[in-house]
């Protein structure tokens, strides 16, 4: 069924060292299927594990398959699969939790310990041209939707997610700290989702101007004034009012701050952006004393749905992210690219099939 | 109807300044009742505002009545009262919201910002002997209940809102910092929720016996040792789980630690002892990424009727925790107990009628 | 103040006797406006009460007021107004609870058992030329609304108030049975709240094409075939999925039935429309075995701000539906064209100042 | 590893055709144990089963091994069991989900359609010797429980569940209608959870003294007078109130009836007795235009824990409702008692280790 035994795969060795090497076409298991590799998109962890050969705790000990962001062609169903079929176009959600764990029968599979992970050590990514991965979580995309926007699911759902734990809904305003990839989408998702006024906040230019283009209402540059003044701004484009929801997309202390500074009295604060994980330096009291609720996003659980249905409803365009692209073969540079921000990438899309 | 014109009254000067003066005996309006006081006891913010002349940012700016924790007999109602007859002994919610603003009428009056609270500036409290308040904050007692129960069931309101948002259920592993009168009743209103296991932490043995004999089924003295120490045995008294839910009613930068490091993934820590409001410095990416949530907890909402039943049905005993007994004319003497812990105190009740 | 004496009035004596009458213009409380009337919108209701001299268990015993779909201009302001001033426009929230009972005081303020409400026997509604009502229930109509649509914001509450019960979110298909008034608000809410499609039933051609204007992804004709053809239709549609959310605005035991066959495991059947409230024959178990939640709606809570939002939003188009319109002094014809059918009326607006 | 190659088994040929028969003892599977049998409850469903050869649409068409409320030692462990050992004691919960539709990934697994659950056709049931058992459907049982009550955690996990879905919280009044097993085990629940007054109804006086006993606060006897007695009567016992939560255990139109007619406004109705699926006549606008949920049960999910920690803790006794004992070469005398009545029975238990 696999055409060939040719199988260009990108691993990363350790830290510093990605490296494209051939490796066997695996075979799906019962319960899995094989897919031909469509897009896979570079996500900061990527980076994160190429620079500094870890991540959020997790260590590169052995080489592995990176990528995590990826879309692919049913080629092959193991024999107990019924969701898809070959030549199904699907989202790879690269978990796959345990199912038997406390986590996983409440429906909170995100929390899984057992869970595998594409691209987490020591679980290997899809960034290769055949893939094999548990049929249940590959998502079959609508006709309307192309393997690129497949990919892009991945980020999208981390913006659901952060939608979901802030219960985003109609009428509500939100503050987004952070205009990269990850504040983009949230954008995106609360937009979707019925937030009426969408404020988000960065210190360079060209960030903000694609927040705007992307839909939100207002930019407030924070790189200049005084955390007073950057809150006084948003509750006066809000109308006077201070956001119910404020999601923090940058994982900075200052973004923090700003989010307790912000947020009305009973309002709900999402750190999605997760950043380095040294102790935060925090005006907590008054935060909680206000009832702010504090929450974070791992991930996303049962988001996939959602993503697929904002993009194939024409509510969340996502395509306007990519902004820059390779083929599989130019995986290396496609990593450079993204590394060293050239041309200011906001998210560099690989395509493993010609 | 109100038997002389005496009204014996402890009034908070400024900072250090509590004297007792006569005061005119009020009239209620038509929404409120004029209340016989029964008793009141002296809470932490009290001393605070005795000690510091200010707590949490409410500052005494001109002579105060002081006491909130209260319980009256009714002497006489205005013209619209319905819920209560002369003679009906109440507790006393000593918040009056505005009942108008967007908090109000969503049920969240406790984050009114309009709200009138006894003995917070510049709002009168009620250590007197004549007060009127209005009518529907006045909770009906069960024959079953005495007043010095009644002036209990607002510290107890604090563990029930604090329950209320931790969402703490039958089934439930709770950890509480903190062994003060705050972790006392959080220990009762969550053994009454259906907790079934609650482990108490504290640095001072007499605190910690005092929680064991309220029916804390361990407790954990975190004044030696590490965290990790401390959450490893509170883990293993947990059978080798993490709680669900912690309580932190010491407001400490030290028990917030614990508690992020001591509670499950997708758990939940409150915030109920305030503390001072300093920044807090802490690993709030690593909890956040466990999607642990934080919440606070602003005094309480609609307690009041579960903090009774709780009282009344025989699942918590508040009275174990009134340690020291005082007439209305003994408050200073009663005040000097409280502020420097003579005898060892828990609650120090004054009572206003002979 | 007010400019003259003369308040032209619509005021229902009995059973089929509707007459216009000047009456004394009123004088605002210390919490109340004086309102010059814009617009009021005839509802089922009013005709019912015409019709039938009562609705729902209320009985009209003495004159009333009728009109309760109102909005108005600020003319005056009792001593406590802050909220709005003179020359405001506002959407007026017919129900004013009493703010103390326990429904109140949890922000359930919708089941007030002593809630004043317009038109609702023996409380006056507001159609007439000047109304003195709560201030706190006169929502500030943004600059880009009219007055027209400030009174569409009472149907179109109910309609959020549904989705508010059916916790509509982005990425549900809902499916609404009925195409009439409440219906068509009820559509134009849940696609505001995100719901991706919506498929509405009804038996008139007519009324149908109008839901199809208006948004509706699909009808389905239920004056023909079987209950369930209908449910084949309905999941056929979706996809191949049974809706998780269905919103009855007919009231009819048929729809509730249809309902029943047609909606998901684990999902939620609104009852919107009230209808006769005679019993109800159903396959309930069967529904309930499928753990499928069954709610009502009475009336609506906090829903006005986020009506008025959808519409200065342009979210949701609720002009569409105002299909006739009449001055005050016709007010007898304009019930009499809501009455009768007459022209297919959607809604019949009448506007109260020249 | 087995001591032997015989396994006594219950096997329903088909309809009024119960027969012991030995059958070979079967090998677990990889994520499967072996289990020596302990005790297996009848159920309600197994007689309805054996009377009629069907029950709720699932209809016996092969032979089929009865039982369903059981638990056991492990005797031997696939390779990859982790949670119990050999020796260890545990109750089994009966369904077994497919852990991969969409209601399984979001935890709401007693919904999946493709269940395995003992005892419903086609599925085998546990009334034998050995049987084979996914291990992480096997919770482990406290050294303080015996196999008896965790032959009990069946039902109770019904009663669990019944009050998860009317969310019973401390404090809550609550009815339950029927005082029959489910009735009873409901009753448990609640207490446990915190209600603080249960009434029961019944028609049958023995039964009654049984809910009394187990804690009822107040039976209702329901055969005599009218619907709107009862009412007044369970209002005046809860002191001028209606229930919050009313736990229909009868599946009968008539307490279905008086669920509507007791329950407070904005409050919940759970429908826990299935009873026979035909149409109920209901007054069902009179129960929404009050804003009464109606919610059903279905099994149960996640309550296994929750029931085990009511027993082990000492929350609930379950052990007196097991009312008559048999072996399990008795099983057919067993039927007999339960079918019939004999004696009176609540729970017959037989067991099937010597």
């Amino acid at each position: 069924m696999a055409p060939n035994t040719e199988n260009l795969t990108a691993v990363l060795m350790k830290k510093d060292d990605l490296r494209m090497e051939q490796r066997p076409i695996p075979e799906p298991k019962d319960d899995e299927v094989l897919l031909k590799m469509g897009c896979v998109g570079i996500c900061g962890s990527d980076i994160h594990y190429l620079v500094h050969g870890s991540c959020a705790g997790f260590v590169v000990k052995q080489p592995m398959v990176i990528g995590h962001e990826g879309s692919g062609t049913v080629a092959k169903v193991g024999k107990n699969v019924k969701n898809v079929k070959p030549g199904d176009r699907v989202a790879i959600e690269p978990g796959v939790p345990c199912r038997r764990c406390e986590f996983c029968v409440k429906g909170e599979y995100n929390l899984c310990p057992n869970i595998f992970f594409c691209a987490t050590p020591p679980d290997n990514g899809n960034l290769c041209q055949y893939y094999t991965h548990d049929a249940s979580f590959c998502h079959k995309l609508p006709d309307n939707m192309s393997l690129e926007e497949g990919a892009m699911m991945e980020p999208l759902s981390v913006g659901v997610h952060a939608c979901n734990q802030a219960n985003i809904k109609f009428g509500d305003n939100v503050l987004i700290t952070g205009c990269g990839p990850i504040g983009l989408v949230s954008l995106l998702a609360a937009k979707a989702m019925g937030a009426t006024k969408v404020i988000m906040t960065d210190i360079v230019e060209h960030r903000m101007q694609i927040a705007l283009k992307a839909g939100a209402d207002a930019v407030v540059d924070v790189s200049k004034g005084t955390i007073d003044d950057h809150t006084a701004q948003i509750k006066s484009i809000f109308g006077g009012e201070l956001p119910r929801a404020t999601l923090d997309c940058t994982g900075f202390e200052a973004s923090m701050r700003l989010a307790i500074n912000s947020t009305k009295p009973g309002g709900i604060i999402v750190l999605v952006g997760m950043g380095c994980s040294t102790d935060m330096k925090l005006p907590l009291t008054a935060a909680l004393s206000r009832e702010i609720t504090i929450k974070g996003v791992f991930r996303y659980r049962n988001c996939y749905p959602t993503a697929i249905a904002m993009v194939s409803s024409g509510k969340a365009n996502v395509k306007q992210f990519i902004t820059h692209n390779f083929n599989l073969d130019q995986s290396l540079e496609a990593f450079d690219t993204a590394r060293h921000g050239k041309g200011n990438p906001v998210k560099v899309m690989i395509h493993c099939s010609k």
